[in-house]
């Protein structure tokens, strides 16, 4: 049986899960795939630390170009993230002829316009199915089983520790952002520093791949309005609950037309969304389709195996591809032909949508009728209000939350800076998105 | 722009929807893959019919060898249905060299060997992601994204006229399985004739369909243990609800070691279970694999459009892979190499699950005795059992259900027959099986 020969360039978790399935499942794959697959080379600054897999230590290398100009390698797997020298390195090994594997969605989200014209010129393939929800085949069905849709709405959790963070405080009620957030650490959901991930800059990156994928438009995340899940009190919590309503940090992709809708934020979604289904460490991915109607996609996002198990789907298929010599003939979908121009995305003040608005203002009389004057002076209309004294507070501040009629984002924002001002009212009110069809 | 031939055979609501889409989303679909797709040939007996889609008129044909034989048509889209002639002129298409693309799940169930062998030997493709789940890219994400994974488990709904009618029956206390049954044909979820569906065996079909691409088993439908849902009766629903289980049409692939459990049947799953909440007409396909863990899809399983999205996206898949000469190469998966061997599939008999089963017994002092006499001696151990005397019954038969612990398939059969023997019982008790991991 033919012996492919790859290399790896980062050996952390994800590569210590392409070594194990390599072994593990070797005769699975063989069986697939009809050739081997020979793991030669793993290049890290770190050779020495145990990651708890067996493997012949000779193959590791402290240089990338170990990797990178090995003749006999056909196939190289990024996983080292960031920008440089990944960078680097991935256009060193499509210089080289080499297709490439990456899980990297910051680098590919940033510049994978450049990074695609290099491969395309030196017919080379570059794959990237782990970068966006682990294991979950998503891109792949993008690309291909859903290539005859145009897609109305995406709304995807697409980071297991925001969601975990989130789906234990909806089930513990009164449980606070940071000790949640304490324990995702302890349990290994969340990193030691975890800002990526709660800031909300991981989802949009993946946000940006899916937003190419899927329409074509290449934004940077510098464009695009990203919130992430810090400012959630357990008070918003549970007030969603009363209202039936789940949060989620949500990517949306909402299509009008011509013009798109795109933003990654808090969102309150009806409990009875497949969507709201989706717990724990946990990513799905929602899509409308023109053609196939709705679709739901839910599995593991990160962890060692399951992303590497999206690895290693794209290796088999860029080994076929380089065996049958056609490396190159097709280029990611969406960064080929022309779908929507980059400038259609929405500016996020004229997004319309519904808004849950929490305000922590003084029990005095007339505070109410001072912020619902507001709101009707911008013309954000009030569907529903819930003023609720906290048991132990005898005096001061209470929360009041409304909930509104669509409303355009500048309108609230305004109506959010003039309520902020007000005497009454300690902080600028915290604005959750809700994202209910029922709702008009 | 290139422009590609393909041709119909079978010009029904899929084939109807393939025009559709072609017209619909051309300007999509050439930006995506940089090629045009020309519909150069519809055959089908019937070439009068308004199909409610605009296209020239000139294209349709009686003759199916206007397709298969016309030398610039390098796709066929069989969409006739059935063995014959469906077999024959996919055949002949594949001698031809033109690649194929069906929805046909009958056909490729008992003669996929044969055909892919054809396809082989002629460098042609066989594309069929149609034929299961509809819209749902669950077979090339088997095939593809998924690859690295052994499958130790695969629960799936794949027939929407059966889900559509246990969903109604669970909305709708003491609605009967008749009443909806004509409810869905009116609705249009339910054909004239709606054996092939609610007997279970479009189902078993497409299981049949998927164990061979995730297992390398190809077994006939007549060797698959298929229950359909006719048995069900709303005191069965209501018991599931008590129990906090919703019944669902289920294809079960299980695996233990290199032995495999394929079953069809309704099974009680718990409401908490990610399958529980696809109801309606949709489709959903739940796995576990050994590296990716537990994976949800979910969407429409039939219809004009969803169907002719899928066939459209292997469409796609066979151009590209004609132009660029691969044809033939990649064989489908499954089909190719060995996995698991055929005899793999356990014996009915030796599968050990755990059951719900309903007696109607006369309500007499010693029934209960007797019957649990039964069970014990069967080696069948009862985790709880309820009797409910209906309200309106002063007298006579009465349900009794138990829940049982684990039990071998052979036992609960044996014990069955035995307890309809009973002369204090009106009929062999009716058994549904339950798919409960926290049930010993």
């Amino acid at each position: 049986m033919d012996e492919i020969a790859i290399g790896i360039i980062g050996f952390g978790t994800i590569g210590s899960g392409v070594v194990h399935i390599l072994k593990e499942n070797r005769a699975i794959l063989e069986a697939r795939t009809g050739f081997g697959i020979k793991l030669k080379r793993i290049a890290d600054l770190d050779i020495e630390s145990d990651r708890g897999v067996v493997f012949d230590k000779s193959i590791l290398t402290r240089d990338a170009y170990d990797v990178l100009r090995d003749p006999e390698i056909s196939v190289v797997i990024e996983l080292m993230g960031g920008y440089e020298p990944a960078r680097t390195f991935i256009i060193e090994a499509l210089r080289n002829g080499k297709s490439v594997v990456t899980a990297n969605k910051a680098l590919l989200a940033e510049h994978g316009l450049e990074i695609f014209d290099i491969a395309a010129e030196n017919s080379a393939d570059i794959a990237f199915e782990a970068a966006v929800a682990g294991g979950i085949p998503i891109l792949r069905s993008f690309r291909e089983g859903l290539i005859a849709n145009k897609f109305d709405k995406i709304l995807a959790i697409l980071n297991g520790t925001c969601n975990f963070i989130l789906s234990e405080m909806t089930e513990n009620p009164g449980a606070a952002f940071k000790e949640v957030l304490k324990n995702a650490q302890e349990l290994g959901y969340a990193e030691a520093d975890p800002t990526l991930d709660i800031e909300g800059m991981d989802s949009a990156h993946k946000l940006a791949l899916v937003l190419a994928l899927t329409h074509g438009i290449h934004a940077s995340v510098k464009t695009i309005h990203v919130e992430g899940i810090t400012q959630i009190e357990p008070f918003d919590l549970v007030m969603a609950r009363e209202f039936s309503y789940k949060i989620k940090l949500l990517a949306l992709i909402i299509r009008h037309g011509e013009r798109v809708e795109v933003r990654l934020h808090p969102t309150m979604l009806p409990e009875s969304h497949p969507l709201a289904q989706v717990d724990g460490v946990f990513n799905g991915i929602y899509l409308r389709g023109d053609m196939v109607g709705e679709q739901l996609f839910y599995g593991r996002g990160a962890g060692r195996e399951p992303t590497a198990s999206a690895v290693i789907g794209d290796v088999i298929e860029l080994i076929r591809s380089k065996r049958i010599g056609t490396s190159g003939r097709v280029p990611p979908l969406g960064y080929s032909g022309s779908l929507m121009s980059d400038d259609s995305v929405m500016d996020m003040n004229e997004v319309v949508t519904n808004y849950y608005i929490r305000i922590q203002a003084a029990d005095r009389p007339g505070v109410l009728s001072r912020i619902a004057g507001i709101m009707a002076d911008h013309n954000i209309s009030i569907h529903s209000v819930v003023q609720k004294r906290r048991d132990h507070s005898g005096a001061g501040a209470v929360p009041v939350v409304f909930i509104t009629h669509s409303a355009r984002e500048a309108d609230l924002q305004s109506a959010r800076q003039e309520i902020g001002n007000l005497d009454v009212v300690d902080a600028p009110p915290t604005i959750i998105r809700i994202e209910d069809e029922d709702l008009d």
